[in-house]
């Protein structure tokens, strides 16, 4: 449950996610990255932290973050890494590794995560497996990351052909968000973190798809105040989520709405030209079709989230991508994982089913009418 | 509790480790790894599985092991990897990866380690971070493994300056242990296993401490029916401490009687020309020493417990490192596990204490003694 704690002035809203030995808190306020040293004294965490960024959001926000941390008795130094999902790699883990072991870090030492998706997952790497796990730290600054990465404990690099082929489950000491961090982050990358906290709405909370829709000029122009409580909320949903299946074994499965045919789309488009966000956004109007075309949602229930996720923005082209590479990759990546082939589709706003044995047929016809859907947006 | 259970005929000792959702058993049983199929069956573990043994190994016990699996359904490849210490790295890891990827392995498969310490450290590590964990299996066929390295799910790879400075806790799904593989161990990785196998006895133990001492013969003899007793009381014991404290905070700091000063020994001779068993066995002389210093053992309590360490073999020779420099080497150890410097102390055999704060100047003598001990033995 999101809770607001008052500290010397500073209203903050609190998530908790229990996780028995592993709990830790979500924080959220605009403002909260220039003031982390009271929230981590309160807590007691580890004084010597290594700081993983990249250059230019050190610049930005981690400089001044320091400056707070240092100022109140912390050891901060900085460990930068090149960006990109190209270098979400085990090497750029060993430079992470080779800066600790050259500065001699030890148990004590604490990681702190600066950045989007791809730092929280490598330092949340890092920090699991140097001396058998050290504490660490999420700081996330882009949408996506505040909403979804950053919670829950899924830490990882790539490997071979495939996404987090190697990573392990360890979970955070503490996450620190704050929206105003938002306000320098490129349309795009803000409209592709919308994309999930749409899912959130349309998986568990009918409330929340409402809010998002009548405040969505307000978010759009990241307004801190509802950015709080529409990032509040989604965290609760994901943490009520995951602290009940820490491993995604099973109720774990519902975030992957929209993920199926998204991961797909990722694949067949290289990963270039085409953000998770957006591709998950394609993949929750493939979702929304499929759940009418295998009878659990009325046609015009989906028509309306159709046009929601529409509204969010607009989406790249995908008709270059042939329908038959698309079901290829959903094939494989079913095999990837061992499981079965299975969707999380939707019987109405907030609530899903879980189904699997779809014929290649249905998911070939739906990702064409998808693909339709795209056209006439994208144009 | 160790309990034995019947099947087809086979009576097989049991250890269950109790860590709840991370429980597991220990099976000890001369002749097992020719039999393991059906322990497999009874537990349903993954029927694909991918065997990390290094060449010798592979032929003298891989092949049998897998002949068994493969006549009983599993599906089981071998990952074959370099012998020894020095290749306890991440290249290694990365190697395994590679082979799991090229053989596209999914969350059903599981991993098997047979070998020693470091086989099973290394393939702990990877099961612990494919695909962000799948199983594995310890199929330790060294004393050493058999008694301590394969049972508390430390997992790891040397990195930098140190000693698995990369890993992870992570818990095998079943261990088991054959005697048996202990008959064609050197003469001298054997002793070296005894080495552990006398600190259970010490710090826990003066039930075993008694029998292994009146069974040293038949121990050396490498008897099967004696092993199997002696090894289940070690791990039971080593089950009982880290169940009780997974992740090394408290009690199982007892587990590291005789290893401040062996580590620091090893550390010091570059781990070349003396095993770690070896430095154990120095270390625990050190410490039975250093516990009647303190004034916690009664001084002929300890000449017997350093005269039973000595029955076991043989110790190498250590009078050429200087003392100041394994004082070094202790310091270091500490500053890099982030804690006080603490000695586990005996207080009588199978009853320990844990003390800080011991002067250098203590050390030192402790130290010159008992290479005064060594130099006497090893002559």
């Amino acid at each position: 449950m999101c809770v607001e704690i008052g500290r010397e002035g500073l209203v903050v809203k609190k998530v908790h996610v229990d996780l028995g030995s592993r709990s830790y808190d979500i924080l959220i306020e605009a403002g909260l990255t220039n003031q982390l040293s009271s929230f981590f004294d309160e807590r007691e965490l580890r004084k010597r932290i290594f700081l993983v960024s990249n250059d230019s959001l050190f610049k930005l926000i981690g400089e001044n973050l320091m400056d707070n941390l240092r100022n109140n008795g912390y050891e901060v130094s900085e460990i930068l890494i090149p960006d990109g999902e190209k270098h979400k790699n085990l090497e750029t883990v060993e430079n992470i590794y080779g800066c600790l072991v050259d500065q001699r870090a030890d148990r004590t030492s604490m990681l702190a995560a600066l950045g989007g998706g791809v730092i929280g997952d490598i330092t949340g790497f890092a920090a699991a497996t140097f001396l058998r796990g050290i504490s660490y730290v999420q700081i996330p600054t882009t949408l996506l990351a505040q909403v979804d990465s950053s919670v829950g404990g899924k830490t990882g690099v790539n490997y071979g052909w495939g996404k987090n082929m190697i990573g392990s489950f360890y979970q955070p000491h503490l996450v620190c968000i704050d929206p105003e961090a938002l306000s320098t982050l490129p349309r795009r990358e803000f409209q592709s973190g919308l994309y999930e906290v749409v899912k959130y709405g349309l998986i568990y909370d009918q409330q929340l798809s409402k809010l998002v829709h009548n405040s969505l000029e307000n978010i759009q122009n990241r307004d801190p105040i509802v950015l709080e409580s529409i990032i509040g909320r989604c965290c609760e949903i994901k943490s009520e989520i995951t602290s009940n299946d820490e491993t995604e074994t099973d109720l774990r499965r519902i975030l992957n709405f929209g993920h199926t045919f998204g991961h797909a789309l990722e694949a067949v488009a290289q990963f270039q030209g085409i953000t998770h966000g957006e591709a998950i956004g394609y993949g929750m109007i493939a979702a929304a079709h499929l759940s009418v075309v295998e009878g659990y949602l009325d046609g015009s229930v989906a028509n309306n989230i159709i046009r929601k996720i529409l509204q969010i923005g607009s989406l790249p082209p995908i008709h270059t991508f042939p329908t038959e590479n698309i079901l290829e990759a959903m094939s494989r990546d079913k095999k990837r994982l061992g499981m079965q082939n299975f969707f999380v589709l939707l019987k109405e706003v907030g609530k899903t089913i879980v189904v699997g044995n779809i014929s290649e047929k249905v998911l070939a016809e739906v990702w064409e009418e998808t693909k339709r859907v795209g056209a006439s947006s994208s144009l």
